[in-house]
């Protein structure tokens, strides 16, 4: 994959968004907690081999710059007038600003909106957290395709989740925030929870950082037989167990860097399976929960879900 | 309140469903774990003062005989032909049917439809879980009027939960199971789980007959200062808060014989904003809380419900 200055790098130069767009062509932007992809598309197909536009999350300023920069070109000609948003969160979606209690502390306050249109000019904006855009996107064009209700948890620098019901986010008080459950530890483990908010709670327990300062090493590093595989997807299961009794998905995507590891997935159905103890046999869940928690279809599913938004906008 | 035989009480004779009845009149059953109640109504402001029937929910049988009776004379007039029921589960709700790992043994199998039809001839049906119904007469009419996404708890002989989106009950793979929500427990809690499919979940740690086993006295006992106010507030605070983080509630109503007790309501409120530890401050959650959890409207929340949905099938 070809390095540019400053982090940039082109995920993939298939078909080049610079030659003429066909309207309603619509952007997307993906905002995680370490790098923000960016890309414009006219169609789902012409999306999945556009040229996509990543560059390190660092400053607002200097993030918000490279955005500019990207989309420019489509603004100015008037190409592309709406850009949906998957962005790290806490949110407060309605306000389209990034909470001040998300840890990424230099964005506390971000107003995506305002940010955008000072950079481009007027444009129509949707807005939805990174979890939420996932799962959308995976339902109805992923591996939770056709799920009345479906989860997805993304793990990795921190946890967070989306949850669609009858193909719609769901949005209550706030969004789902499936990283904060709080969950039971083993006995004997007291490592230090990562989240300044809760001692027990997923996020704090098992994020990249957390699994990081466990076994001093990456979640991808860790072997079949190593004790971080046991741990991460008995935390894990726990989670698609609650997760499971509390909304009874469909399926539940588990992606992330975590995820990664190759031996994480499958040992975290059987898992949730021994949870679940049985429970529920009308629907077959113990055999049904081998299919039910699934990789993501999409490599940045937030990125598909936020270009869905923006489409849907047109 | 009169008894009669073979306890059967008339919970309210303020209004007698015995005089001609006004058209769309419906039937509603609720059928808890240890009574059934039948009502007849024409509106929500005649259910409100109707006649009810309990009974004890003993054999299918015995009870279901009791329910016949209670509706022949509407249904042999024509008066009624449309009959909702809250049922205890779990239900296969797509085939009317209570499954078969139902702690109530001798209902396992059980289908409603049949049994009602074999009774009383042709008849809509409309079923629902007894807390799925229970959140849609809070959510519309109750408690939790207006809430986007509500939740619904009982803490009774069993502990179960329904979820409204949108004014509508949540339904996944099957219907939301929140009483097998997975607690981790506090140090030193070493009493056997009540649930014989899980160690650790809520039903099995501090439902009525777990907490009996646990104090020696039903919940409606215990002082304000008993360590088992403090322990099962804590527990239905995990509950509360992983609810919170996961679907976001505008509201969740408790209810169930458990909640009876004068202090767990508050206790729990408080706890709940101690776990959530003022995350979410856009919502004001730690303030929010000790309005969004609450007691339920209605005495009998399932029976309205189930009164709803045989309307809506008018």
């Amino acid at each position: 994959m070809p390095k540019r200055p400053n982090g940039q790098r082109l995920l993939s130069s298939a078909c080049s968004p610079l030659s003429e767009p066909t309207p309603p062509t619509v952007g997307a932007i993906e905002a995680g907690g370490t790098s923000l992809r960016c890309v414009v598309a006219s169609s789902l197909e012409e999306l999945s081999g556009a040229t996509v536009l990543e560059v390190p999350t660092t400053t607002p300023e200097e993030t918000l710059d490279f955005v500019a920069r990207f989309f420019r070109p489509f603004t100015q000609q008037g190409a592309v007038n709406t850009i949906g948003i998957a962005s790290f969160g806490p949110l407060d979606r309605a306000n389209f600003t990034i909470s001040e209690t998300t840890p990424k502390v230099l964005w506390r306050g971000v107003n995506w909106h305002h940010e955008l249109h000072a950079r481009l000019g007027n444009l129509s904006v949707a807005l939805e957290t990174d979890t939420n855009a996932a799962v959308l996107a995976e339902v109805h064009h992923g591996s939770a395709k056709g799920a009345r209700v479906a989860a997805y948890l993304t793990i990795g620098t921190g946890i967070g989740g989306g949850i669609a019901v009858e193909g719609a986010p769901l949005r209550g008080l706030g969004h789902p925030e499936i990283g904060h459950l709080l969950i039971g530890r083993v006995p004997g483990d007291t490592q230090p929870s990562l989240c300044p908010f809760h001692h027990d709670c997923l996020e704090g327990l098992i994020s990249g950082p957390a699994i990081v300062e466990r076994f001093g090493a990456t979640a991808s590093k860790l072997e079949a037989n190593h004790e971080g595989v046991e741990l991460i997807s008995h935390y894990l299961a726990v989670a698609c167990a609650n997760v499971t009794t509390m909304i009874g998905p469909e399926c539940i995507v588990l992606g992330g860097g975590v995820m990664e590891n190759p031996h994480l997935l499958q040992r975290t159905r059987e898992k949730t399976a021994e949870l679940l103890g049985g429970y529920l046999p009308q629907h077959q869940l113990r055999d049904a929960s081998l299919d039910t928690i699934v990789a993501p279809h999409f490599p940045h599913s937030g990125l598909v879900g936020a270009w869905l938004l923006a489409a849907a906008l047109q």
